[in-house]
């Protein structure tokens, strides 16, 4: 089976609100009138960001998942995607994986492959997305990492720490029950990104991020962005470890704020809007909780339940430190 | 060097055009009014389209210009790109000049960075670029593959087989001249991407496509697009090989009809337009020659210059073939 081919059977399907998509040198896209194009890129490389002998349909799900909950971040409703593939080799049965994996998600979303490119090559995904924000009286709707203000709430959804808990028991560095295991699995493998709650939140966030390399790490992107600190109160923060999981309190805060790969929304919202996030987050069906303030303050302070200062030796992941 | 960084020092700069570039979780895109986004994507691997010494100024430039190359195909103006990137490890004056090789060219289309990735892994560039095809009275006047019809003139821009030219001699596989291979690598390493030509050809080229794989294989994809044929004047499309190369003439041919990596551009229009063809490669700058035309009946015919047939054993190249 050739390049062509291939694209042809795996990765082309018509489209819908694309004006042109897979097969011409570029394809075309005309964004509706007073809307701006939200795009973001990530790239998953073999045993960096996932081990070869990942499920590919779940591969394909996550290499997808992982770019929306960049629109989710921003406030963008899910367009179209280019997938840029390089393969060791032509696999049929694990491209026909990938892609149902890949199209379930985007169909899911309303989101169409609309190009790409395909070589030979270590395995590597790369996926750019595109999404769609509101510009309202002149104003852009997205949502972004610069709106922090003192005083407002920060609030993380979903839970955090599963998909490393999964990651280190796969290492063998912890060992876990398997019904725990299997969960934690399912968050590292498959993540659902929070798309319907950033929608719901346009006009209600001041900032927001996702999860992606580490609540601590994500929410120093927030503090930089916005010229701000923040207060966190790590136990509201940090769930209830699952139970047959035998950890220090250490390690599980560790686990929990510096682990990444969550894909969960780490925003913050004017305390005016405290009704306005609840309902966001019951629309959306997405648990949201509040963990912290932001404050004029420059740097990070973390408080424990009873409110002790804890040192904060929490380093997020960086793919070159 | 931590990934922010790197990302901070290399490739972080202001955005003229774009709402937001680096540094969210999305950048935003605000297309004028009346225009579509012509959007393409392009994976570089290691050893398979560079080698691992390749100067990385050079491979700067060619990651985008074989970009922007499908934007000229397409008729389109540079807006935008994003890169993603997996390095093997951060060395710093190889991104330095990747950085110096990759804006230059960037500049001189007028055409930002508005994101990306950076992860580690084996060396793979993959740039998505955004460009601009206006709607005139609801129709866009992008050049697509699909575009030929019978009785159209087939044109190719510039010179083909140098790209493969230098690949051969650079393997070994045959001995060329210094200052022949010095040109050669020049179109090799730093190919000029047909952006004006591709402007110019707006509202007078019926079909076009870029010559990335050998002009067979990318003629094959506008006939197919276009549901027509064609007949090639074979010494008009392959030009005098130059002094002191030593191939047989089939070797030659082979080389400058099979060899991609040339990005060219091959394109039909209306016999009525002959005069703009001609003006529009006058105001490019572009040497542009008739090489053939479409016609009704299916299949490629070859010619010499005496009007003989000669077979068709080229086959143009395939990652997975």
């Amino acid at each position: 089976m050739g390049e062509f081919d291939l694209i042809a059977r795996y990765f082309t399907r018509p489209v819908r609100r694309a004006a042109l998509g897979v097969g011409d040198d570029c394809a075309l896209l005309q964004p509706a009138p007073g809307t701006q194009l939200a795009i973001s890129c990530d790239m998953l490389v073999q045993d960096r960001h996932f081990f070869a002998d990942t499920d590919p349909c779940q591969l394909g799900h996550k290499a997808l998942a992982v770019n929306l909950s960049d629109l989710a971040a921003c406030g963008a409703r899910p367009l179209a995607f280019t997938l840029a593939l390089a393969l060791p080799e032509v696999n049929e049965p694990w491209l026909a994986a990938f892609a149902q994996g890949l199209f379930a998600l985007a169909d899911a979303h309303d989101c169409e492959l609309i190009g790409g490119d395909t070589t030979a090559g270590p395995l590597n995904i790369c996926i750019t997305v595109f999404g769609e924000v509101p510009v309202v009286n002149g104003k852009s709707q997205a949502l972004l990492r610069s709106g922090a203000r003192a005083g407002d709430d920060l609030y993380v959804s979903g839970k955090l720490g599963d998909a490393r808990l999964a990651l280190n028991a796969m290492q063998g560095k912890l060992t876990v029950p398997a019904a725990v295991l299997s969960a934690a699995r399912e968050r590292l493998q498959s993540p659902k990104p929070r798309v319907a709650l950033g929608l719901a939140l346009r006009g209600i966030a001041s900032a927001a991020i996702d999860v992606s390399d580490g609540l601590i790490g994500d929410l120093g992107h927030i503090m930089k962005g916005s010229g701000v600190g923040a207060t966190v109160q790590v136990d509201q923060a940090v769930s209830a470890e699952p139970p047959g999981v035998h950890v220090s309190l250490e390690q599980w805060r560790t686990l929990a704020l510096c682990g990444g790969d969550d894909y969960e929304l780490l925003f913050t919202a004017p305390t005016r809007f405290r009704a306005a996030v609840a309902a966001a987050a019951q629309a959306s069906q997405t648990p949201v909780r509040c963990i912290g303030q932001i404050e004029a303050a420059a740097g990070l302070r973390l408080l424990d339940a009873q409110g002790r200062s804890l040192p904060n030796h929490y380093v997020s992941f960086d793919h070159f430190a």
